[in-house]
């Protein structure tokens, strides 16, 4: 267990790599790669390693493995399948404990395929060498180690998430919503046919990295049901696992055989065992995102009374529908705190749960609002619909020389600045009442790039914003499924 | 019914507007919406009118309705409801036959204001005006008038979606899915309260109105549903009628009462009667969007068997997954199409449907691989799931030193032409042989605001880009479920 912990520093945060099929070719992903470690910061040493350069990128390039000079603390492989087993060997020979094998054309490609893997894994096992791949799109860790080392051109900030793929492209779109929602993450793996190390391995790793708050994982097959269950259970009661299954039907598992090889099982199964597990379900990549990152900046709520809160009447409606198809219950508001409301909103509120900000409110009543729900006991958590849409009113005005001329500019910029401190009280109240306040807003893909200032304070804090009601309430159904099954 | 459509004509083209509650004060709706009219680039005459005001945004104010010159086409009221009904009189005795009652405080808040409401619309009748409103957020008439008169800030160009929503809000979420995802709209009506013209009025509106090709409509309840499902039986004939429906649940119900005031009733009978119309119903404001926007540039398909072609393995896994949910099935490709595919993908390909383009593939070859599914008689349609990526490899690496030294800029400039080649191609596929071909990419929704010129190829040709299988293959259902009501 040390061991391998030791292993998974090396390929996490090596201070030497060994890149093996290293190109000066732009269409090679031996160029790619290479490039994004470079692009991404990478601070440490790199060795290309190909018989037919000098250089490669700029980097002196060697012939063979053996001739790298000191430790080498990470492989990794862009070569073709067929050498990849004698390639192993030498860095067996040279004591490398960890690599990563970017080449496809194993398991997935039948029998014959499949056999080389077996011997790839039995070798790199018998040598003390822990294996990511094959068939995948390589790794990053984005702290401390800058290690930017996978297919795509993308390179997200550090975060709390860590996941895992066993596709890569769904992995890449995963890391992609962290990027536009502005959360970042800890690790990614993209995991491919898992031939050595396997899902639980990377379960296990981030249950011990105290920089992965929670875990992100597609799957499309699990090898060992056992296994994976023993080792989710022990996983969750500390971090909370959330999954994509893919190969859900029929149609799914035949297509999932011939991209991973992976047999998916039937989904009854699996879904009993994640029950048993605690591990979250999702159906699509947006919420296997929105899942996990509620459990960054959020406490669990302990009751499925919601409390909502929006700017304009039909938002209301479609969150009160969207709680009832999650689940939870639209809370029924005490005759205390709708006095409360009643003091200070217009004569012309209409009293109930959902609590619409009728125009004309002023805008220091949105705080009061705001803690007297939260504070009443009346609610579990509450959705907050249409937050800060005064940041689009910034952009929507700033050509305009009417609204310069008459003080809208003026007015928008005041009402930015109640918008930013009544963020900064959202996050107080969260921490002091420990109960979830979900913030929700259309534009919540464009806070960052736009620079809504009073919005990005919430994703600093690590508080999502959800782009649409659904996603809220399934988000705070899978949390409260959470809190039951730590609870029960 | 050819005196309402004169009077519909003045609503959307008027030459004239009397704009009833104009202000110079930025806080107001009266500012608002004149500043987005102008901001919007209308044309015509503009008359505010606000006995306390010399001048309004740079126009002459008049004190009263009766001081305009000239003939009036089209009121808008953004003044108090207590004083809707005389000014609405004196607009009658001014002939104006169109107006836009922005005021809320009607019967959204009860019994004494329900009053007022029908007795303004009462008025209005005998006068022989037509009323949007009241509890609206104003309308939107992008071509051949520039008519932004709405409270959001908000300017789509002209296309051929015609929305309608009883709430502002969510309309606005919906024009701006167009905005984001690069197809504009005809019309927009936030119908509010519906005193006057009701959800059916508008259908029939569209129906007849050449630039609106589908309808989207966000609804709460129904009035006179034998009159709604009358009227949306005679427009589904010839155009397709989109609804999202909210207060379906009890808990959204309720909150329907307290926003517009609407019955939503049972939502077991609208279900029924949405399958006897033709009218397809949808669970959120993004399908509301996707479904709608896929009949614009796509044939219907002639059935349920789906061609799904990945750059990716995973996500033929999940197109297939969502194939399964959506009734849809994965065809099952015939000896000679998996043939001829042979011929031209790489050794390695793992031969069925999903067509997984696996690495290697060289670039020339995409468009022959569709062609051979299109054609093949095989498919009813096909999912491209990954297309046009390399348009954000353009971005990724355009501050590189290293794409642009060892020709990876190159290359991507020559594969953007390719890629741009493969669009006019899909779209002379498409009309050539009459089957829905459906782009998916991630970044669908950064199309236009980043400049990707082979996908606005696509655009500009009315075919959406799907941001997630998920949307796509539901889209695709009801394509078919469109195609089944007029086929049967």
């Amino acid at each position: 267990m040390e061991d391998i912990s030791k292993k998974f520093e090396k390929l996490f945060n090596p201070k030497t790599i060994a890149f093996i099929g290293a190109s000066n070719n732009p269409m090679k992903w031996g160029f790619r790669l290479l490039h994004h470690l470079i692009m991404g910061g990478y601070q440490g040493k790199i060795y290309p390693v190909n018989p037919r350069e000098k250089e490669i990128l700029g980097y002196p390039a060697f012939t063979r493995v053996k001739d790298l000079p000191g430790e080498i603390d990470l492989a990794i492989f862009t070569v073709d399948a067929s050498t990849v087993v004698e390639l192993i060997k030498e860095c067996i020979d040279k004591k490398i404990q960890a690599g990563v094998v970017i080449a496809a054309g194993f398991s997935e490609l039948g029998s014959q395929q499949a056999e080389l893997e077996e011997e790839m894994t039995r070798i790199a096992r018998e040598g003390g060498m822990i294996l990511v791949g094959p068939n995948g799109q390589g790794i990053v860790n984005t702290a401390p180690t800058k290690l930017y080392c996978w297919m795509p051109a993308v390179f997200p900030p550090p975060g709390a998430i860590g996941i895992v793929s066993q596709s890569g492209n769904l992995g890449t779109l995963v890391v992609n919503q962290g990027l536009k929602y502005g959360l970042g993450i800890s690790k990614f793996i993209s995991s491919g046919n898992e031939a050595d190390l396997r899902m639980e391995n990377y379960f296990d790793y981030f249950l011990n990295d105290p920089l992965t708050k929670v875990i992100l994982a597609y799957i499309e097959g699990v090898d060992d049901g056992r296994r994976f269950l023993e080792v989710s259970k022990r996983v969750t009661k500390s971090k909370p696992i959330v999954v994509l299954k893919a190969g859900r039907s029929n149609f799914g598992a035949q297509a999932a055989r011939s991209h991973t090889g992976a047999l998916s099982g039937s989904d009854g199964i699996f879904a009993a065992a994640c029950r048993q597990a605690g591990v979250l379900r999702v159906n699509t990549i947006e919420e296997l995102f929105m899942v996990g990152a509620s459990f960054l900046g959020q406490p669990l709520p302990r009751g499925r009374r919601v409390g909502i809160l929006t700017g304009g009447g039909g938002w209301g409606v479609i969150a009160a529908d969207c709680c009832a198809a999650n689940g939870l219950e639209v809370a029924r508001l005490s005759e205390r705190t709708l006095k409360q409301l009643k003091e200070i909103l217009p004569s012309w509120w209409v009293p109930g749960n959902p609590v619409d900000l009728v125009a004309g409110i002023q805008f220091d009543v949105h705080r009061k609002i705001v803690e007297i729900l939260i504070s009443s006991g009346d609610i579990d958590g509450l959705l907050m619909v249409g937050i800060g849409w005064v940041n689009t009113m910034k952009d929507a005005y700033k050509d305009s020389p009417m609204a310069e001329e008459y003080g809208l500019l003026e007015g928008i910029k005041v009402m930015l600045e109640v918008n930013y401190k009544e963020s900064e009280q959202l996050v107080d109240m969260i921490h002091h009442y420990q109960r979830p306040i979900l913030p929700i807003a259309d534009f919540a893909k464009e806070v960052r790039e736009k620079n809504y200032t009073s919005l990005i304070k919430l994703l600093d804090e690590n508080i999502l914003i959800y782009p649409t009601v659904n996603l809220a309430t399934f988000a705070f159904a899978k949390m409260l499924s959470r809190q039951e099954y730590l609870g029960g």
